[in-house]
């Protein structure tokens, strides 16, 4: 970089700043951040997902029409360079991980074996408006498999989220609808088209009650009788296997209505072989049916996947479902796919609030050796390169000076041991070093590096 | 995303592609860069270096004048979203870690306690024509310190790079060049004002000898009187101590020129404190003196470093400098900083062409379960959990099927263990593995989950 501009303006060298919508992250919360993608990372792995990484910049043509109109005005587009620079722009910043998963699924299909289960941590941009929680740059970290229709998979999700959560010690919910038996409601109550309008309405279930959600309903055009064959559902209560076997009474003619739905029946197949698996396999942190789930109503053939903490409000912390067409798009049709989202800024904002991040994040300096003379410099820069190639993290403080100013550099990183040398322990060919945290202070031979190591644990 | 888009594409649909510089990264390369980035990142840490991270785009204002007019043309501008989309760009994104950086400390620095010494591992995006190795998107891992002079940083950067590379077993060339000798030269020689010049032709002596270097001198207007002053310079040889001895006799009064330079002795003493306290602490990979090395002469002030890798024909794989005035453009004056960036690239084809990378980074899973029925995926999907509870990477074939096929799903991951469990192993609670590189088979007793750990490290 060229320092000195000669068209600095005053005003700017003033006050530097970044978009609106966008972050810095220090170190502190680097290493917080750090904390969940390793997390989430680890157990990823231990499942066999392997990661990938896209480009940021996307052909608009891969982006367009994938979210929609709303969507569609909320890419960031990049401005062509060179000649072309007047011309439409032809770029664009990816919008979410899933839409450049599939057109990596299309591209590489020749390379990659299937089932391919891959995941994915990186950041997406959307031209929202910037408020409270929403930002304009944010990680999505996405874990999906293509190629196989198993609720297998649906189950590894669950079991993904279950230890990920339990690692993070947050406790959840993770609520599991189908899409499948959201059609078959609309069919069994005479309006199988009328799908949206219907789940929108139980989602208000919580929030309005049942009458209003009724009301509602006949407000959008359905029947006082359409209406009598979802009540069953609307109250719907009891364990998952109650729950189950209600709907398949329900599909299986047993309605008010008498129609059969054959999609909602092999809905309620996949959400009892689903549980049956988590039943087998067990699983920490509870896992319930809930149909008011209306995410990705217009992508999701099958099972919609939605997890809540427990313990701290805010909206969902993880979201994802099965898509039977996720390829269709770009060429490849029947690839079945299924995947779950962690978003890592409200996981964040939840463990913050919780006071659930470790202690020892922040500071990853073990020791400091402070300075006072030259002579003392040349006797701990091979000690610290001792240190440093057993593992531990050292620093040595630059500047010889004064010990105060030193100190308070150890206290402001949080640094947890000190060592001071003079001329006494060069002498000896000795090392002092001090517990900052316990006070506790002790000299060991330099040779002694076993010791030493030990006392910096 | 929409899956259904109604304004399908035939031709797109057929051809998804990315656009041109940028790059997929498969799960191998992923695996691979992963270890490049680890391994900088765990030396960074035992030098008490933290990460930070700074948004993609930053303000154009923030951007422009900082990397010449070249630079300029060749920032990726993001077209203003909603009512502004018709007026000139006002964001950009990253050209380099440097820059954010600067702008980072200035804009934080009340929160920042100095010498801070921050890593930054984030890509950057520059218009430039795509060629062989060259790319539009690409990392940087930059790790810089600043607010401090002290040569013990400079130090601290020769041990980072000695430490990488001994690491990732690569072996390379430390280059340390100084500005202020550069100076010095130009100074002595009686062109101050032609240092960039005098160090462009030194560069050339390797290349085109002598003989050419002092023609292209003349030709650039210096004289003959000149010349005869960098002549020493230009056959300059023997140890770091020699070099050094010479130099200082040139700036003190000692060339044909008889001219002293208080500069250039200043940047000889940096060098004599450096290669002294490179000699104290001890490195592994060579370090020498090399004033042909002509990086940022624009912005450097100090220290000048460039790693070559020995075994493997390829441009520089690191460089860095001294920076006395970093952030004085955003308006914080007198910060002196000094840093080096890693080319992920080059170091990523640098250990692909020696070989170089760790055998077993391709594939995560250790184990495959193959599913004959659903009565044995039952039996095996308790023991996938335990065994991913204790850190081993499982996967469970997700159709139950040809085991043929899951063979071949076993053999294309590279997995090193299968295990196939029929109704004779249900019946006696027993796990079958076979170690498909041995060929060695034992079954145990699925309780026994210490022997098949020890089975399958």
């Amino acid at each position: 970089m060229y320092l000195c501009n000669p068209n600095f303006e005053d005003d700017m060298a003033q006050k530097p700043s970044i978009p609106k919508g966008t972050r810095d992250f220090g170190q502190c919360e680097m290493a917080e951040r750090n904390y969940i993608f390793d997390t989430v990372r680890s157990v990823f792995r231990t499942y066999g997902y392997q990661q990938i990484d896209t480009p940021a910049m996307e052909n608009l043509s891969t982006l367009l029409g994938k979210y929609g109109e709303e969507g569609d005005k909320l890419l960031f587009r990049i401005q062509n360079s060179g000649e072309k620079a007047e011309l439409p722009p032809e770029k664009g910043l990816r919008y979410d991980l899933t839409v450049p998963f599939a057109r990596y699924v299309v591209q590489h299909q020749n390379e990659i074996s299937f089932p391919f289960k891959r995941y994915q941590i990186q950041p997406v941009w959307r031209a929202d408006r910037p408020q409270k929680g929403r930002y304009r740059e944010f990680y999505q970290c996405d874990v999906d498999v293509i190629g196989s229709k198993s609720q297998v998979n649906e189950l590894e999700l669950v079991q993904i989220v279950d230890r990920v959560f339990s690692l993070l010690g947050v406790n959840v919910l993770i609520k599991i609808n189908n899409r499948k038996v959201l059609t078959g409601l609309a069919e069994i109550c005479g309006f199988p088209e009328r799908v949206v309008d219907i789940t929108v309405a139980i989602d208000k279930l919580d929030k309005i009650g049942l009458e209003s959600v009724e009301a509602e309903m006949l407000e959008k055009g359905l029947t006082p009788e359409a209406i009598a064959v979802l009540r069953p559902v609307l109250l719907l209560s009891g364990t998952t296997e109650e729950k189950i076997a209600t709907m398949r009474r329900l599909f299986n003619g047993g309605s008010a209505s008498g129609l059969v739905s054959e999609t909602g029946m092999k809905g309620v197949d996949e959400l009892k072989e689903l549980f049956g698996f988590i039943g087998t396999t067990g699983v920490s942190q509870p896992v319930e049916i809930d149909l008011s789930l209306a995410r990705g109503l217009n992508y999701y053939t099958g099972a919609i996947f939605e997890v809540k903490a427990l313990d701290w409000p805010i909206g969902s912390i993880c979201g994802g479902g099965r898509y039977d067409n996720l390829t269709g798009i770009f060429g490849l049709p029947d690839m079945s796919g299924v995947g779950i989202s962690f978003g890592a800024d409200r996981i964040y904002d939840v463990l913050k609030g919780l006071d659930k991040f470790p202690k020892d994040l922040g500071s990853s300096t073990r020791v400091l050796f402070a300075v006072m003379g030259s002579e003392e410099l040349r006797y701990v820069l091979p000690l610290a390169k001792t240190l440093r190639e057993a593992g531990v993290s050292v620093e040595v403080y630059p500047e010889a000076g004064k010990l105060k100013k030193q100190f308070d550099y150890a206290a402001k990183k949080a640094i947890p041991f000190i060592s001071i040398n003079g001329s006494s322990e060069i002498e000896a060919g000795t090392v002092n070093l001090k517990n900052l945290e316990t006070g506790e202070q002790k000299a060991f031979q330099a040779s002694e590096m076993d010791k030493i190591l030990e006392f910096l644990k």
